[in-house]
């Protein structure tokens, strides 16, 4: 984590309204972006645990995984610069190659995921594994497209 | 990532007020915590490039990048689950010999990285700078403290 550290304490700029690294090197964008997807998976996690019922639902724990994926969502699209295409990662070309609707997939990603967050502090069960089902087929639509199976 | 999902698909705990995933695999729980490692020098990376001149200063820039140290920050924790202490990472055996004090550590970046966004939030450069220097830190600290050289 130093290295990265001393390597990412290069430039920033401030980009169509959302601050990212400038220029990023390609192999840091890729170690990022896996660690947006991993602290991702890491709340989703428990929260489909409880929606298939393996272990008991308990809606505070359940909104606090939901207020983390709320936050994390947005960090994911600046870790996929297209300098990054060539890096060796499980993104297949098709990604950079409809990068639009990577994007478009992104916004709805964040959006979803907002949602489900405040749909989670409401506390209704139903509506939560429901908004729940929505967010993780956005989750799963961006993975089969652009994601190839490892 | 797909691995992770399902790894992650397991069991969720609240303890001690938080919610965590509840025995994670060590090496998910490392997985994990280089990511918001990652996370973090990806947003402290361009804010250090302005304290030291490397590129201008963008207050607007800068809050954006606090925001996020500040919601990544709290999620560092729970990464170290002491069930991790043997998994292969660049943690040092003192971290899990003192893990009270890391824990004081960990919640001192929470509250030095709460403060950072607040101060980012008014715009002033040189009280931006300044708890700048005192998040780094509190950062530095814990790496020279209970990482290894790597």
């Amino acid at each position: 984590m130093k290295r990265a550290l001393i390597t990412l304490l290069g430039a920033g700029a401030l980009v169509g309204g959302v601050a990212v690294v400038a220029d990023p090197k390609p192999d840091d964008a890729v170690e990022y972006r896996q660690g947006i997807m991993m602290a991702l998976g890491w709340n989703v996690g428990p929260m489909g645990a409880m929606v298939k019922g393996d272990i008991p639902f308990d809606a505070g724990q359940f909104a606090f995984h939901a207020g983390r994926v709320a936050v994390l969502a947005p960090m994911a699209l600046e870790g996929f610069p297209k300098s990054s295409a060539a890096a060796e990662s499980h993104a297949l070309p098709a990604l950079w190659e409809n990068y639009a609707d990577f994007e478009e997939r992104m916004k709805k990603l964040e959006e979803s995921s907002a949602k489900l967050a405040e749909v989670a502090r409401s506390g209704d069960e139903g509506a939560m594994k429901s908004q729940f089902g929505d967010t993780v087929k956005v989750c799963k639509g961006c993975h089969d497209e652009y994601q190839e199976e490892h």
